[in-house]
């Protein structure tokens, strides 16, 4: 939370200036004022125009889309005070303000480290990754069959990391390099042997590493032991350590015999590693790591104060089941051709609920795709080069300065070092030239600064860093007998051999043949063909929130005042953030109701433990540290109790009731039973069943009359804003996904943003950070975690303003209900409301199929691949249905068509029970089906090649080719194969 | 010509400087110095690495790029003095230069008019358009089965046209107004009876169109009177006449009279209107223009200082076979489906050569993509409406500095109107006003401005105007009593019924359906799916050099500071953008070895008629007026020929010899029996056959001994960039195609820049523009021409630097001689130079195909997409052959993939030649295939599905789908249609 900056007293305009009716009687066409346009980008955002608004009303016998919303949201829930949010702005005024709030940030040249390195983003890759909704649009790769190109692109990040680290087995990918390492330990503490509870940390980490280390020990009774690495103690009460290497201050050791000391204890060693430096030094995995963790943020990813980065996670295969976070892998598809997928997917969190180690749910796999693309495109003589010429560089200026006299050390690093002056003073002094030269160096100590060269040091950069020792500030055109062309150096010369890499990395064909732009631009384009987004059709994606994501609120991620900030430059460089936080704060809190908001965590995974976190340190405040038990209804998403769990906390799961309630009796028996150790309750609401259900405010009592905290699980805030909200419900903390309600892309599948409310008595509570004032525990690396990403969210809130943003809950809940109206003759709608209303979702019961025709959810899930749509999502919260989440951006004509889609597989699947088409061999079973498969030579099928193909007239327009046939994915999991293989040479 | 910056003095370093050899040893993989990366572009924009080039000089047997140099550009033509433009630089130092150069331009609030006005480019149209390499790097739609995307978003365009004009047809598109207005006089002209020259113009036309035409009349003897539209005198010998609708100063009026009275007499009207305007005004078509021209820009095209932009032309059926530029028409495919292509051809410039009435040949399609769009997006409820509002803006300003006491006028206005001061004093003080609020208003006379509002005006905008005028500059916020919230305006309150539009427009189902940015969106990626670009696969059309457009030089295009200008506003506001001019122009003049550059052209035709024009005008002013005779050998491109006409000059063929060259002893004579009349030679170099002709020096020197000038066509630059300099092989004057040496993206078919550089002699000859002083007559509406777009081949320039620019050369010809060797075994490589080689591109000769197997040269090029590749260019300058020009920026992997296409269709040919395969049912003769033919369930061709879809292995991972089959040309020019069909609704 951010207390400094005030807010722009712009954004809470009277209601009186609203332009839209906020009453819900259908919106006109806007009708613009003389002078005025601001409504415009509102009927951008919403799909249906007010015309079809009026027919889809009319469809579900409805009046006004106020009549739709007191038939769907219990009146004692709807909010009594409408938003205060401001009239929706222009798309211009946007950009204009926010470009002021940008100029309030001050891009200084960074040689801080720490994890943070300014880099390169290839233009190419910028704009054909990063700017592009084909790639940016993109969900997670669950239906494989239509992911290959970004599954292609992970499995090259997952053999980049492999060969840089020398490990056997890398995922795709983790939040940040703290987190990872958090990772690390808790694996290593799951299999540590009882009465193990101590694990070693490296001093020479990264301090954030450090911080996030400790929020995440405490509630899982592990002790954190820092120290010098020689100083380690490695007794039988150890089971892991975590070395940095390079380490914070640069230094690069020999941990050979320490790692084989820790083996012979069964103590699990992990290295936090920089990749770009393991191009030139002796990777962890050969010198006996048994977990490398780190950041690849200096492959090509703007720094964005923060994040949004890819970290990774390197282990031994004997790990993989236990490996947290997403892992592509091959397999083989129906026709025995190679395939990816995620592999192994029965060890993550949301099937093994409070068994899982790990609550990670959203990767980075933007930034994952990114920093792979970048290493394809400079591939390993290009990194090579790249470290060499920074190594280079760090050892001619570090020469340059020991030269005038001053301690400069360690004596083995690689891209970063410290410098002691002889005096506090001095260092001052030369801090003082540094902020007039606009030049960030790392304040150490009062004697000590610390330097860290990067890709995009430049000849000049060297002289002015020089220089700033010096103190003479004569301008790099004027030096004399300085030459900055140099040979590139021997590494052998200054570093002793057991430190040099001898082994080759990167041989891969993939990162040998992309080097010309054109290469690479095609290699891109070809992937992305692969691969449905928003760009094709609708994602209706149940709990996902797939809307539009509109180009206007994407261009500021761009701005090098947003993207070029190093996460930890003093406060006073970045009051444009910090008006940005402030304002983005306050805005959510009046949208959720609560006393203030945490931008922090960088993920919604990270968010419900940040939440649970807070209940944990305020019942532990207030001396009843005790309450442990955390109920969660048996309909929840998964992650719920993996985050539990981590924060320290006992499940005891509620159950429900047919219409996918909570059963409030059980609840009550429950609350009771538990009454002295209740710590919260989470609840997903509307019901993780597209219910908004009548007894929310009981429910809330009921565990607050037991000393328990409500914890509300955020996922379907969408239905919610304007129209009720979580802290007026009775919750007291509830998590929202940006990435969802608030229009931050899901960039196939991360970066996400998942910050907290909390009422106020939790306000002490929320997540801080080593490098804050005050600090308490920090659940992610960066203070803001994915900073650059937030004016996203602020923009889409300032275009809608509070009208918008109320019709665009209605019109999601209409949409919703129009699919709902028009598929259940078809497949009957689960968990309707009390007025045979659902909320912003439905669930559609496919399980009947399964008897009378054998078909189940994924051959439906499949086929609808050949009508060019990406499948709703299946088997969740109900195994055997398909949960829809059309969300307020589809227009009338998409969802008809995906209806139309939907009712033509219901008569496929009728042929089928009539007999008049094949069991097994018909055109759902053997769906999807792929261009080759269909132009083959051969078909032996009983339908037609048409009918596979082109299975309704509109489909012609809209083809989209799945790439590989239906994936084995037993067969994968049986042959784990995780990085590039010979056969994707082409 | 720019004569007032000084050119940046880092851009002339030393070649001491320069890192990459340009002896033309094979260049090392770039070694890095220490502290330096300069060269990395220069092997991101190079296909083959230094091995690979290393590789393919021994498949032509020679040991270094300098000896194929040597072999190729004879000895006499190679520059004795290398490139002086400094060495290469990185793309960040790239962007960080033009940063400070963008930022010497100023961007204020223009309320200019005179055709350019401020809009909105919706984000989504911006980001998937114009900054997308998938539709920016198309080429025009030759090959129009793998082009229907933009077809079909061309085919908007013209029914967007032909709607709103109330045209019966329309062309997509020409290069500005000024030029289309040109167009529209000399079409009239084309039909004017015998002895009528006089050509009547609006003295309410804007002066910018009224000097290009001045410039067009004079070499055709045409006689311009400018008068008000009362006035004309319609007699015997006009022809035509041009009406400005609204007029410059903003009048609307009936001229319903005047256009019976000029066809009574047989006189062609033209109107130049203003598109917007007609949503609310009686168009022209309904009150019997018999053309209308003018500019798209306003829908959504950034004002860029001038251009690019698209204009319009739209007339009666009658003249269809007569209108300028490029037609879309719909016609039918091989399966009787509809298809789109390019109607009407052989009445194109190209074919007609001097018989032409227009050598107009680049259009401007990828704004013209942008405008349709526009259309489409706010569809013509959204138009009309934002029509009205800035019809209402406008009035509420006029009358509310009409109440201060100055006069207002005119009676009927739209969006432009006047005030006039009581003193030439009182107008100074406004205008001071203006400056210190950084305003620009038009200075029409000394006590009158004009002011002209847009889309883009804000309530904010039009209280700071009235400020102006007040004096007493209150901040909006402050005002008192001033709603800015009014309903729209009734039109006919203040205008006349007979001015006022009642009709319908845009009532084509594309215009009302993808309002929502989601559906607009999946509109552009789905017509951007059906269409091949250079994301795809190489496109090597002869002459066309579609080599990479570099992201990092397309990036500042995007820039406020060069997008957001209007072409009319102080210099002193522009210091950037000159300083950008002189560079350039300096850079332009280094590479061509010519005394100055004129970067006005805005297409290479256009830098033809401006090179011709030049020599004229040096003839005249050497009073040898008469000298007008222009030689033009008769491989010349067709836009030779019709540019000399144009220019006022009669065409003399000039013979070639079996080798390609010019048969010099047919020069000679030709140049002596019209020595008294000779004006100039005009010559392609290299040839358009692929050589460098030895002869260049020895025909120049024949030409000048007649008294004759030597105009060289550019297109093919780019083999010769750094090897050898017009102006040192003699040539006056040469055209320049920044669309292709420079990296100016094709956009699909335009934009395109010909800017011309000249010998010292003709320096007081280029082209000048009335805004600018000493104008010359312009050929172009904007002084700079397209000057937004000139930072591309700037930052080019700058990238490559010296050494990169003449590797680029090398390797060019290096690639185009790779394929010739390997493809002559298969299609023999017609004109070779001496040594056996070509210069960088080459004819394959597919002629005896036909008679062996009954073969033509586009059965090949349409079976070439089944391989996923553009064809070569067909048919010119040889029937029968194809020219591939492959560029530096293509792979040896792609040149091998091509060949390897070729190769194979070759074999496919064979075994019709053996009679293995059918003479018409073939895999050439029914090419291209597409996904609904190879998938249709009845399959009656001789050959398998399988060889039509994937041909050759790497196909599969390659593929891209045509989405029509063979369209039938004849049939769409038989029935021609050339607007939105009913069937184009889905």
């Amino acid at each position: 939370m951010t207390d400094s900056a005030t807010l722009n007293p712009a954004i809470s305009t009277s209601p009186a200036q609203e332009q839209l009716p906020t009453d819900g009687t259908p919106p006109q066409s806007p009708e613009l004022g003389l002078l005025q346009q601001s409504e415009q980008f509102v009927w951008r955002h919403i799909g249906p125009d007010p015309k079809q608004i009026e027919q889809m009303l009319a469809v579900l016998g409805l009046g006004s889309l106020q009549e739709l919303v007191e038939k769907t949201v219990p009146t004692a829930i709807r909010t009594p005070q409408p938003l205060r949010l401001g009239s929706p702005r222009t798309e211009q005024q946007v950009l204009a303000e926010l470009k002021e709030i940008a100029a309030q940030n001050q891009v200084w040249r960074s040689f801080l480290g720490m994890g943070y390195s300014n880099c390169l983003t290839p233009p190419v890759i910028q704009r054909n990754i990063l700017e592009n909704p084909g790639w940016y649009t993109q969900y997670t790769p669950y239906q494989a069959e239509i992911a290959q190109g970004r599954l292609e692109a992970l499995l090259n990040f997952q053999t980049m990391v492999i060969d840089l680290t020398g490990m056997e087995i890398a995922n795709a990918s983790l939040l940040d390099e703290a987190t990872a390492a958090a990772e690390a330990m808790t694996l290593s503490y799951g299999l540590a042997a009882k009465g193990s509870s101590i694990f070693w940390v490296d001093r020479g980490c990264h301090p954030q590493t450090l911080a996030v280390l400790q929020t995440r020990a405490e509630p899982l009774g592990i002790q954190i032991r820092v120290a010098d690495p020689a100083e380690f103690r490695l007794d039988g009460e150890s089971f892991g350590l975590l070395l940095q290497y390079p380490n914070t201050s640069g230094e690069i050791r020999d941990y050979h015999q320490l790692v084989e000391q820790a083996h012979q204890r069964g103590i699990l060693v992990t290295v936090a590693a920089d990749l770009l430096s393991l191009t030139l030094l002796k990777p962890p995995g050969e010198w006996g790591a048994d977990i490398v963790v780190g950041s690849t943020q200096r492959f090509g990813i703007p720094l964005g104060y923060g994040g949004p980065h890819a970290a990774y996670f390197a282990t031994r295969e004997a790990h993989k089941r236990l490996l947290p976070g997403r892992l592509v892998g091959v397999s083989q598809d129906a026709q025995g051709k190679p395939a990816l997928r995620l592999a192994l997917q029965t060890r993550e969190q949301h099937i093994r609920r409070d068994k899982a180690t790990s609550n990670i749910c959203t990767a980075q796999v933007l930034l994952a795709v990114m920093a792979s693309l970048y290493a394809v495109y400079h591939g390993p003589k290009g990194l090579r080069k790249m470290a060499l010429r920074i190594y280079g560089q760090a050892h001619r200026l570090a020469a340059s300065i020991r030269e005038l006299g001053y301690k400069v050390g360690p004596e083995h690093f690689f891209d970063t070092f410290w410098v002691q002056g002889q005096s506090p003073a001095q260092i001052q002094e030369i801090q003082a030239r540094a902020v007039q030269q606009r030049i960030n160096l790392r304040q150490i100590d009062e004697r000590t600064v610390g330097i860290s060269l990067d890709e995009a040091t430049t000849a000049v950069d060297i002289w002015d860093l020089f220089q700033l020792f010096t103190g003479s500030n004569l301008p790099f055109e004027e030096r004399e007998g300085w030459d900055p062309n140099q040979p590139l150096p021997d590494l052998s010369r200054s570093l002793p051999p057991s430190l040099i890499r001898t082994t080759p990395y990167l041989t891969h064909p993939v990162f040998n043949r992309y080097h010309s732009e054109t290469e690479l631009l095609r290699y891109i384009h070809r992937l992305q063909s692969r691969d449905l987004s928003l760009t094709h059709s609708m994602i209706p994606l149940g709990s996902c929130t797939m809307k539009l994501n509109a180009t206007v609120e994407m261009i500021p991620v761009s701005w090098p005042e947003f993207a070029q900030i190093h996460p930890f430059v003093p406060l006073e460089q970045t009051r444009g953030y910090q008006t940005l936080f402030a304002q983005l704060e306050q805005m959510l809190a009046e949208i959720t109701g609560f006393a203030g908001v945490s931008l922090q965590p960088n993920a919604g995974s990270q968010g419900e433990y940040a939440g649970l976190l807070a209940i944990r340190r305020y019942h532990q405040a207030r001396g009843e540290g005790h309450r442990q038990v955390c109920l969660i209804p048996t309909s929840a998403h998964g992650t719920n109790p993996a985050s539990a769990v981590m924060a320290g906390m006992r499940v005891v799961s509620v159950a429900c009731d047919a219409a996918g309630n909570i059963d409030i009796e059980d609840l009550r028996s429950k609350a009771e039973r538990h009454r002295e150790q209740l710590a919260a309750l989470m609840i997903t609401y509307p019901s993780t069943h597209g219910v908004f259900e009548e007894g929310i405010r009981d429910i809330c009592q009921i565990i607050h009359e037991a000393g328990g905290q409500v914890y509300m699980d955020g996922a379907n805030l969408n239905a919610q804003v304007g129209l009720c909200r979580p802290a007026e419900l009775g919750a007291d903390v509830c998590h929202l996904n940006l990435h969802k309600t608030f229009c931050i892309p899901h960039g196939g599948g991360g970066p996400g943003v998942g910050p907290i409310g909390v009422a106020a008595h939790l306000l002490p509570y929320l997540p801080g950070h080593p490098f804050l004032p005050g600090c308490r525990g920090p659940v992610s690396a960066a203070p803001w975690g994915s900073a650059s990403i937030l004016p996203i969210s602020w923009a889409y809130i300032r275009l809608m303003g509070s009208a918008g943003l109320t019709l665009a809950t209605q019109v999601a809940i209409l949409n919703a209900n129009y699919i709902a109206k028009r598929l259940d003759p078809y497949y009957p709608v689960l968990y309707k409301g009390s007025t045979g209303l659902v909320a912003h979702e439905c669930i559609l019961d496919l399980r009947p199929l399964k008897k009378s025709a054998g078909i189940e959810v994924e051959d439906v899930a499949k086929r609808l691949m050949d009508y060019g749509f990406h499948a709703p999502t299946i088997s969740w919260p109900v195994a055997g249905t398909m949960m829809v989440e059309p969300t307020e951006s589809e227009s009338l004509e998409e969802l008809d068509r995906f209806c139309e889609a939907m009712i033509a597989i219901r008569q496929e699947i009728a042929a089928i029970e009539r007999g008049e088409a094949d069991p097994v061999h018909n055109l759902l079973k053997q769906a999807p089906h792929t261009a080759e498969v269909v132009t083959a030579d051969q078909w032996d099928r009983p339908y037609s090649r048409s009918l596979a193909a082109y299975p309704a007239p509109w489909v012609k327009a809209h083809k989209f080719w799945p790439s590989v046939s239906r994936i084995d994915n037993a067969y994968g999991d049986r042959h784990l194969v995780c990085s590039c293989q010979p056969w994707l040479e082409d």
